[in-house]
């Protein structure tokens, strides 16, 4: 699929300003630091007008107030990075649909109950007493446990694991290597030997909750594990047994959540985040990233840093930190001084 | 399953204290926070007595010596978590059981043995001269390689790669998504180019070690990577090539162990845990959560940090940085002394 | 296959000056630290002296000017780590070659193009549209999405996703469970919901990459995350979309790199090394393990800690922390001398 300089900027409203050839061809869309000839691109923000220049994009989506001269041809629109989402949508490819069936060489064992128009893809293993909602795409390779339940419209990628027993809510997305109900990591030392506490609960995953490749969730103690509707989590994070998570968190990639903690809404945890177990974190709690919380922390707190402090705290000790060497310095003269001091002539 | 008040607390040995109906119907074990009516849960620490007022539970299992007055009908035991332990185990689901025998759909290559009992899961694919121990279990979706050698009563979880030539004990226990015999990450830089290193060891894994899901285990350069005797690993963690832990350790989640290290038995690593290549770690040493560790310690340190140092060490260190700003005004103050001090008349 | 010491001496061209028997038999290489009777070891470091001195090895590769009395059969060579190597190679186990073919248990859908000698293992699952190149090895239960390419000579191990669309090199090595082209973690905050932004970009791997067990790399939000020639990753590491590694990186395990940063060649992260979207390291950045990385960097900078600073002002300023104590120790000492001078007789 491909336009013109001409029709894009019609499609989408904008305004073409340049000298150009208006019946140049655009193929593709990219960012400026990727665009070559034959491709859109677009300035949201000044401070990438430098690469613009130098850029080699035929044509570029610019703020309507944009005066400047670029050899690439401008198309004026109100919003550049909106009209841009939109230019991606039409050059994107096409979605690829699954079929509807069971493929042949999928293992659907006993009574497993499966929805309208499912898609079951090549080499999936589905284990008695599954149930798998509506228009469910489950992508090849994937194992689903006995009496797990997977909702309507959801899409599970390749080789991933469901574990028996766990709930899966409505347009829940797993990607490719999820692993969700292996067993919590608990122990009773006996005798010198690790003895296994049995892991008897399961997982509970609510609607619209996507979870990245290669992610863990551990099946409960007893009880559950849940991770409630709305909330995003990243690739290779690990939540432990009878953790909580609130709606509509992100979890960004590499977290650790440790067992029985608890988080409220609207949660942020930056990328490689560890969580101590047994705490809460109240609804709107952000962390940076890397951050090490050892505590709970009331709605609202931001924090940083390992052990983590709120922001502005744990910024201030930074910043204490990084200026100890004039610390140093003061200390030492203050030291010369007091040498001095107590020299001086007349004072003793 | 379920059972009335009364029988639980004649079944546990317990005795039934409160005004309630002794015929309620006790359907599931649950937390003081999860439970909910129909269900029973447990007091074993005062701290969650406020939880448990407000809590929904038709019957609780408290301390002999619990008088309070509560909603919940209170059965009184000697020992509330274990005897909650029991109940448990008595409400949970029917375990799992593998049907012994080569699914169909299974791809058996050659002449691998396969020992009494052994269960091969659907779409399960193992290599010529692999060896299976009686009654393992090697579930959906499982690679075993070229002259691997699994032992008896094992637990192969879904999707597991097991690479050619390692050696699994008994009664091992790997959970789903785990790679045992990846190529170690060894390069040599000869003309610019990083050059593979071959990795032709394999990897060693002692009985009664659990592996968690999605976890790592390269093989080593030569020789092996060994991980002893009643070890316990978790999810996500990554342990390189020529690693070898001692028996009946602990590594928490998304530990990483660098090339060649040596940790002793009883060793214990907090979650995100790393450890350098090539050092050693003596037996019972323990370190917290997001250490870093880069030298040899001996047997029994406890560790934190990163640079991780002992404990105490660490935590008097943490203090003074986080009192560094009385510090700047204890400095602050003795400067403006020190000016005063020189203006003083008749001083000078 | 072994050989006799005399053999072996003779095969590396070097001298065996022990006074034991030259024709006892050598059946292994292993380390000074795991060699038994039987093996060969070698000592290219004297710290190793004290090991080699109580080591059960039969045969020791050691310096050419190497004069101690040791029980092991010695061989003078001239690089004893190089020669090694060399007897690792003979010792090591005939590799293992896949049969070209597709194994019947494997599912081509459609129009797949395959190369010559290619080899598709068992339970394997090739999209319509997917190009596998000439001698690759596709191991058992691995995943090739629709429209993938993947070049001539690579070794896609066991249970390995390629998603729709990208683009793998030649000689390429992605090992066991390696996700490639799972969608970028992108969202949007509407009313109160984080909406999915589209992620229609690709993945694009260039010549001689290898990536370790269970790492992901994402696809980008539009046009492609992209690995550069050379390139090698270790396990479990996280590249998030958009991401653009330069030729010749070293990532070592469990690195995070957040989206649409850009590393230039040569580029070395330590283990556990987090950095944080938007920047851009120069070539030959290196970063010590459990790095925090936050910001850009010139090429060349050496970096550690996190939040991560140039490693020479890193150590500074920890040294600088360690020895707080003694700062805290000196103020006190000022203080104390403040208020016994101005008790000074005469002074006021």
């Amino acid at each position: 699929m491909d336009f013109s300089v001409e029709e894009l900027a019609a499609l989408l409203g904008g305004q073409f300003v340049s000298d150009g050839e208006p019946r140049v061809r655009i193929r593709r869309a990219a960012s400026v630091a990727d665009a070559e000839e034959g491709d859109v691109t677009f300035l949201s923000n000044s401070r990438y007008l430098p690469a613009l220049r130098s850029c080699q994009a035929t044509a570029a989506l610019v703020p309507a107030d944009f005066r400047e001269q670029i050899r690439t041809a401008a198309i004026r629109v109100d919003d550049p990075a909106g009209a841009f989402a939109g230019v991606l949508e039409r050059f994107a490819p096409a979605p690829i649909r699954a079929e509807p069936g069971v493929h042949p060489s999928a293992v659907v064992v006993g009574n497993a109950a499966l929805g309208e128009h499912v898609s079951i893809g090549p080499c999936v293993v589905i284990e008695p007493g599954a149930q798998i909602g509506a228009r469910t795409v489950i992508h090849a390779g994937s194992y689903i446990g006995h009496e797990a339940r997977i909702g309507a419209d959801c899409e599970i990628g390749q080789r991933v694991t469901v574990g028996a027993r766990c709930l899966i809510g409505d347009r829940v997305n797993l990607h490719s290597g999820v692993v969700i109900g292996s067993d919590g990591f608990g122990f009773e030392l006996k005798e010198g030997r690790h003895v296994k506490i049995p892991q008897t609960g399961t997982v509970q995953i609510d609607n619209d909750v996507e979870v990245g490749a290669n992610t863990t969730i551990d099946r409960a103690r007893f009880g559950r594990t849940w991770i409630g509707a709305g909330t995003k989590i990243d690739n290779l994070v690990q939540i432990a047994h009878n953790v909580v998570l609130g709606q509509h968190c992100i979890i960004c990639a590499q977290v650790g959540i440790s067992g029985s903690t608890r988080l409220g809404n609207y949660v942020v945890l930056g990328g490689q985040t560890g969580v101590i177990g047994h705490i809460e974190l109240g609804d709107g709690v952000q962390a940076g990233a890397q951050s090490g919380i050892s505590k709970s922390h009331p709605p609202g707190t931001i924090l940083w840093g390992s052990p983590a402090a709120p922001l502005r705290q744990m910024k201030q000790q930074m910043a204490r930190v990084a200026r100890l060497d004039k610390l140093v310095e003061r200390v030492r003269h203050l030291e010369q001084d007091a040498t001095r001091g107590n020299s001086l002539p007349g004072c003793m």
